[in-house]
């Protein structure tokens, strides 16, 4: 294998024509990069959290925070920093107007809190320590609680120490209610119907820091997950970014019809193939699938998703049956 | 204290798990930091100019170009480069129709000019040295002189030397007319009311680079300025960007209706809770303080508002009371 | 000349106040960079490729791929990767329901492919190898074929490889028929003709990376395309992003109206002096011609549109004739 060829994303300087590198090599390098997908590793990410439902209707959640074992690609580890041992932490999903108690353990050799991205809370429930509350010492405990106010799209994640603890692994998503969805509407020409019905709703959760590094859901290439649909297939997709950079997500072929912003609808989506999320954001967009195959998806910085010897970080693909 | 914990913003590798880190040491340096804001320090950006009024109704404005010292956070004083001694410069703001003349002195050691970057000005009067105008040497001035046309949330800075003399501080806002505000309108579902008062208008200067750094108009956390309300406030806000990098500003619980892109209303204003500003972008927001307590107002990017020793850069907080 | 000054992107540090520079020397050579503009270099990108018309109608088009010598600047001549000699590639423009073949011949040490992006085209046709195709081999060929089936404003690029491939050169625009124009409509209080004329259509590639680094159209400032009009003229602009950084493009004094993403029309345009391209987005804008004079048009990255010692980069202007 020869020394990996980088390229400077300060752009500038050049060099390297090509010449001087192994192109066979790197040709089944690549392509062996390629073909190594889907693959198996340990821990799936997104989970949904189950309630426990208390006398008085509240949804009483558990999460665990410690530094535990992750398999970002076949055969790499990392010590992450994790909500229920998975990267990202467990989906928790509400209703609008429901009163929800989250009950946090803090297992890690750092304080922590949660902060709710997105959700309206009252000040002492913001999860930001000092201010709003005690840090969570380690071996300590702190319960959130608040009842729903609106609909949400939203994230929880460490505030304290969040330059360290969100990119090593401490985020997951929280929804709200149901967004409501454009239906029967013409957007650039192209109809939505008036009779949608959405096959698949898919959680996208990027990062690009710390152990867990460029990643689509705590996973990296080959190790994420591969979607499938058919055609004629609607597709329901929110992008988290929880990383320090922004991705611009193209999804080859088909057109995303983005129609919220951080949660909330857009009174005019529009559509692209390209979507950018920056950090702290959320997307959530809509789109058909129209021909059958492999259509891959992914960050198009490209160093983001290839380096010289392969295809890695945020990649994965749409398999689409006829 | 610990040698500093890194995450790179490359992603990738990884590493520390963390529990060769002294976390208490850090827990409380971490708290301490954030504990310290407010924090004073000497200067203070954005002032507003006064205009001298000619006999023919000329507002003359007179800006002095230096390095001068500037306390960025507490103790941390810098070599700036400033109009008339602050960072960001001081605010001009004129009437729509007005003629202006502003005097520009360069005590500088290099030469300089001043673009203004959004307002219509004659080809003249823009200041790219050398093509509009000779450069301003060192000990000269210059003067510009222009009618202005339309409304405008716009920026002056220098253009020549500027990626040395705008990250050093040589940055400033200006401000022609009334922008015109969204009102009576509903959004998503939400309403804007007919007869919306502004409880105040906060300009946000974000800077990333030179000897100034990440900060916000000019100032570092804990140095940067709170903002205080009273619940039921319509705050107006407008975010520039003069550093190098984009920033997603997330403002905790408020989500903000974007309703101008560089000054110019947009016909189709929009909800977010992070809005992200790429460098030459301004962007108009309003928002309502919902509850009280104490809102922190930060970049997103979690390396722009904490380092492993304390939260630092990019950060402010919204207090608010009943 | 002194040694360069760096600012960094990291912003935070600091240092120079500016005082241990020769102003007067780094003065004079910001102005002789900027005087030196427009410069003369040898190779054009973004030529428009002619097709063979077959008997049955088909559009033939022939990309030779190869590593051959591109300058970039004036005296700085790289070993760029291009198809048919020149960055960007040839422009290929063919109508709505057009039969296309494309026969590519590769010259390379290395495998390729081309991803047809932001082109609804089967999957056996996508670009993907080696999911989609097998890789075209060194010495190898391969013969795309698909027929259009709407408007696009569209790039064509390796994928195999794509991290060093794309930043060195192998880069290209394909527009399908002819994106709807807004016409009579009035955005922000401003009006657009119902009878506009377009006077010149310019596609604006950005790259940063890789030989060819910190571009507009294959040049480097001062050897970027100079572009000429007259008070009153409106002109097109596509933008396309190849690169792996945002690009902030700042038009000086002329709103743009952005009113197509990736090549779909915006059912509501806006208008913006800053217009922020993401790798791998395209953005269609608008803009009338107002005042005469020389306007630059650049990156509002600094350090993407000058360095200590000079203009350099993502830097051009628009000349303005009365």
């Amino acid at each position: 294998m020869q020394a990996r060829v980088t390229v400077s994303e300060e752009g500038a300087s050049g060099g390297h024509g090509g010449n001087e590198v192994d192109w066979p090599v790197m040709d089944q390098a690549m392509i062996d990069s390629i073909m190594a997908f889907p693959a198996e590793t340990q821990g799936k990410g997104n989970q949904s959290l189950e309630p426990t439902v208390l006398a008085d209707g509240t949804k009483e959640f558990h999460l665990t925070v410690a530094i535990t074992e992750w398999e970002v690609e076949p055969g790499k580890v990392v010590e992450a920093w994790t909500y229920n041992g998975m990267v990202p932490g467990p989906q928790i999903r509400v209703g609008v107007g429901d009163k929800v108690r989250v009950v946090v353990d803090n297992q890690l050799p750092a304080a922590t809190d949660i902060h709710w991205h997105g959700v309206m809370v009252p000040n002492s429930m913001d999860g930001v320590s000092p201010y709003t509350q005690d840090p969570i010492e380690p071996g300590g405990s702190f319960v959130y609680e608040f009842t729903t106010r609106e609909p949400a799209i939203a994230m929880y994640h460490a505030h304290l120490h969040g330059q360290v603890a969100i990119p090593n692994g401490l985020f997951g998503t929280f929804i709200v209610g149901e967004i409501p969805l454009p239906r029967g509407i013409t957007v650039a020409g192209r109809e939505i119907p008036d009779d949608l019905v959405i096959s698949q709703e898919i959680p996208m959760v990027l990062n690009d820091a710390g152990v867990i590094g460029l990643s689509l859901n705590g996973k990296s290439f080959p190790a994420t997950q591969p979607y499938t649909g058919t055609v004629g297939d609607w597709v329901l997709i929110h992008y988290y970014n929880e990383g320090l950079q922004i991705h611009p997500m193209h999804q080859h072929q088909f057109p995303q019809l983005v129609f919220a912003k951080d949660g909330i609808p857009l009174d005019h989506p529009y559509w692209a193939d390209v979507v950018t999320v920056a950090p702290g954001e959320r997307y959530s967009v809509l789109y058909q699938l129209v021909d059958p195959g492999v259509w891959v998806w992914h960050c198009h910085i490209l160093t983001h998703a290839e380096r010289a010897d392969g295809m890695f970080g945020m990649v994965t693909a749409f398999i689409v049956d006829e």
